[in-house]
């Protein structure tokens, strides 16, 4: 019985509760006019939106693992969901909204099988650098494809480059009421995200609150001009693109024939679908950390897992869509006072009776106002900061962020992460095929052995001490041995040879196979070889090989122990 | 002018022309049926395998760098040459002779490229069990697919399943005279090679003379029955398939028009003649190194790509087809006392005196007698003992192996090599995702730490010193930081963490995030982070991080250091 209730449920003390109620009734508010929007950039109908926060909100508090993190509708799932689903239907369509249900059913049993199988280490091969220039590349997408609802203009097409020009051309089709309403909108929110947190603290109020006020601003846009729109009738008069009439009530379950995909389209939709959950989870657990360790709590990646899962299977049955972890969605949250998931579930509660009785209020809502507020949310992705210390700190970091970027601008969203993935992979092997190599003596006054090129050391006549820092394997060994040869080459004074292997953590058949005959050649040419600190677990490996039996009584416990011998006592 | 002349021009001794010469002589006579052999394997007129050993010769002879490996026809390039063609064009045709043309000149051009790009270091990228295991499948490949000779029966398809089960169904048609000259070569040449060198060493040979007259045996089975055939006329009487009439005279430019691939057959060629030029430079390049050091000599890998790449191209203008260095008419040269490429040279031209004036010789030398010589020849390629060694040492070098092995028979042999490689990468990435992660302490009476596990150590109570066996990077960021979580879960005294960093040869954008976020994290829980053994070139990054700012008074030379102050002094 325990086990069935969420891990918060014990837990829960009741001075929590008037945060969770308040943080519940704010969050709701404000979520309307977000999840009609991200719906719209799906190409879904509204109330699509609206269902992805009632039944995946409660799934989630159920299974999830962070006290604060706010599942729904997101601007990056939206895309990709936009992504995968426009070469298969119409978006809008039912056969489109059919697709939308399948797709989070398959991410969502996705994310429970890396949850049952522990498999959330998956998520690990996206790096930060990668993840990142992903989810710029995706906001400047999302940004640029919604001007034209700000400039009240059709644009066909998907890419940045498609969609760019089809807005340059279509300028002068310009509708101007809708350029005067998303306009105005745009300015107000910027100077709101620029200023208003600003101005709120000095006239008192905690940082969190006056972030939390701030971001009423796009309320107050949509109050604003969905008032004026219904009073000056401006969508009949002026071509103004509203919401529109949606259906009020709650959803209802598609059917199983609805929900299960064909195998062609099972096909098409099972790598969106990986992606979605690989990002959904990277993106989710690393917002819930954030947030956690601000209040010295802890995440479970694989309860998250299940959580996110659980709550996309919900999306899939209550006939909407993939939803992740949102940003905005949580700092709304966190900054409203909810202590607990109980937040979230008051907000889908108050969804239910806002689908019910008031989602009329919101047909008069413009286009143009969520496509301001979405093109001022995703601008706060774009993040440039990050490339510029990527790529101070890492050059190959840095390019594999520009090129999860521009893959995403140029070949979609799910090639640009393709594309970052292989590139940051390729560059780890790269790299391990080029290792660093350096030549070593004794720190003066020290058992330790350095770079001579970088301390002060002692070196012994005729013995060749070096480091190699890199596991030894098929990329890299030729390199090794080949870079031995030459230092071999440029002193021929050298009757032993040392080769301390701290850095050596795997040796493999081929690298063994170039030790080996390295070490016979070397013989040969008079030329002793040894090794000095093998790790135990490439030490367990050597030893029964020809090469380990060789080299066995000339395996030493460091560089210390392995010359000692030769070096008079340290002056200390 | 100078440069102009092979590397060996200047240092050769009037001594070794006697060498040289016997050599020539000897090779050009053992490898005509060979050549012709390989010819047909390959889906090409015989004529082409003795053209293939001519002006390639030459063109190696004067720009590579071993002194005893002999380029020419070769099994495995037959059989990647017949992979690539068979789906192109009809095994025979004009058509296909002028593929072959086409991706020897592609293949040619990539290995010139290489070697003036000093890419030779792509071939690292084919581990040991890779190789092994492409070689052992395509072994297997052509032997199988060579049966169909030795039983005399047509038999279509080209993957090993087709192949075999063609054979099964053909047995009926079996044709008698060819079983009995196919099966008693087989017979014979299996004998030969059993059992010949070692009759000859009893019989006071020494080892590479010996070697090299058991070496003879094809030849004696090609004199016999091609004379027998010729005598019986056994080609008319009962259908035993024969060479028959090939034009003699030398080989003619076939044309640019021919040479140059069109669009579509690049790109059908790029992948077969890029797999072509790796597997032939790494086989070509290890069979040179092998021989090499047995006299001492050096083997100057850009030098090779430079004489492989003009030897492809030499042929590929003389109407002829890939080639590669090969194992069977190197050892024949070298034992039969090649002291320098001269040999090759002077094999070449008694090769252009054959195909003028004794071709028709070889008209009557019957197809089974040479399938027979292949499927001895090749056989000895299929290396089980690799395998158990592999699987024993390191079980995914082991699977490598076998994937690649599987993978030629099951694919094909450009699929395999593909598959191999991919996974002996995945492995690379999937080791670095699992760290090994010692706790350590000092070793009784030393400056130096060790696993507690493996060694008698010291440590110091409320003091956690752990060694990370890996670089740090995006996929294992996560798992080490879990693992580190875990370690201080176990020990609620811990107050201070040494992470040693002797396996440390990278730390990526991720994980300094994840040291950064580790570090602030530890400090709120009042626990110290330190480092020690940073290396050289992981210091200079990290030093102008928030991190390297942070813990830069808190980074020693060695554990010895960062805890000496606390241990009492060593009892030696």
């Amino acid at each position: 019985m325990k086990r069935l209730l969420p891990v918060w449920f014990g837990a829960y003390r009741r001075e929590w509760l008037a945060g969770d109620l308040s943080a519940g009734l704010i969050a709701a508010v404000m979520l309307v006019p977000q999840s009609l929007g991200y719906a719209m950039l799906a190409g879904l109908p509204p109330e699509v939106g609206l269902y992805a926060s009632i039944l995946p909100v409660i799934a989630y508090a159920w299974l999830g693992s962070s006290m604060t993190l706010a599942v729904g509708p997101v601007a990056v799932a939206s895309l990709m969901t936009a992504s995968a689903l426009h070469p298969l239907a119409v978006a809008g369509s039912a056969h489109y909204v059919m697709l939308a249900g399948q797709l989070a059913l398959l991410s969502g049993l996705m994310l429970l099988a890396f949850g049952v199988l522990r498999l959330g280490f998956l998520a690990h091969f996206l790096s930060h650098p990668v993840v990142s220039g992903f989810l710029s590349g995706s906001s400047l997408l999302i940004a640029v494809g919604q001007f034209k609802h700000v400039l009240g203009v059709k644009v066909e097409g998907h890419g940045m480059l498609e969609t760019t020009l089809g807005l340059v051309r279509a300028l002068p089709d310009t509708n101007r009421t809708t350029l005067l309403v998303g306009g105005s909108t745009l300015a107000f929110l910027w100077v709101a995200r620029r200023w208003f947190p600003g101005w709120f603290r000095r006239a008192g109020l905690s940082p969190d609150r006056a972030d939390l006020a701030a971001r009423f601003a796009p309320m107050l846009a949509v109050i604003v001009w969905t008032s004026l729109t219904a009073l000056l009738e401006l969508d009949r008069t002026s071509g103004l693109a509203v919401v529109g009439q949606f259906p009020s009530g709650l959803p209802t379950f598609p059917g199983w024939d609805a929900l299960l995909p064909s195998r062609s389209v099972l096909a098409d939709l099972a790598l969106p679908a990986l992606l979605l959950a690989l990002v959904g989870f990277v993106e989710s657990v690393s917002m819930a950390q954030s947030l956690a360790q601000r209040r010295q709590q802890r995440i479970l990646p694989d309860r998250e897992l299940l959580g996110l899962g659980a709550a996309n299977l919900a999306s899939a049955v209550s006939g909407s869509y993939p939803i992740i972890g949102g940003l905005s969605r949580s700092v709304i949250n966190y900054a409203a006072g909810a202590q607990s998931p109980l937040a979230s579930v008051v907000s889908a509660l108050l969804m239910v009776l806002i689908l019910l009785f008031f989602s009329s209020l919101f047909h008069p809502l413009p286009h143009a106002v969520l496509a301001a507020a979405i093109i001022v949310a995703v601008s706060s992705l774009i993040d440039v900061q990050a490339f510029r210390r990527a790529w101070a700190y890492d050059r190959a970091d840095g390019m594999s962020l520009i090129a999860s970027f521009v893959g995403v601008l140029v070949f979609g969203v799910e090639a640009g992460i393709v594309i970052g993935v292989s590139l940051s992979l390729a560059v780890i092997v790269w790299r391990s095929s080029h290792p660093h190599i350096a030549v070593v003596g004794r720190v003066l006054g020290t058992e330790h052995f350095r770079n001579i090129n970088r301390y002060r050391v002692d070196t012994l006549p005729g013995v060749l001490a070096i480091r190699v820092d890199e596991s030894l394997f098929f990329a890299n060994a030729m390199e090794v041995e080949s870079r031995i040869e030459a230092l071999l080459a440029a002193d021929d004074s050298v009757k032993r040879v040392v080769i301390s292997c701290a850095g050596v953590n795997q040796v493999d058949t081929t690298a063994l196979h170039m030790l080996t005959t390295l070490e016979t050649d070397l013989a040969r040419r008079g030329i002793r070889l040894d090794l000095a600190e093998v790790k135990g677990p490439v030490m367990d490996r050597l030893r029964d090989t020809e090469f380990g039996i060789r080299v066995a009584d000339r395996v030493y416990l460091s560089l210390h122990d392995a010359m000692a011998a030769d070096f008079k006592p340290p002056v200390r």
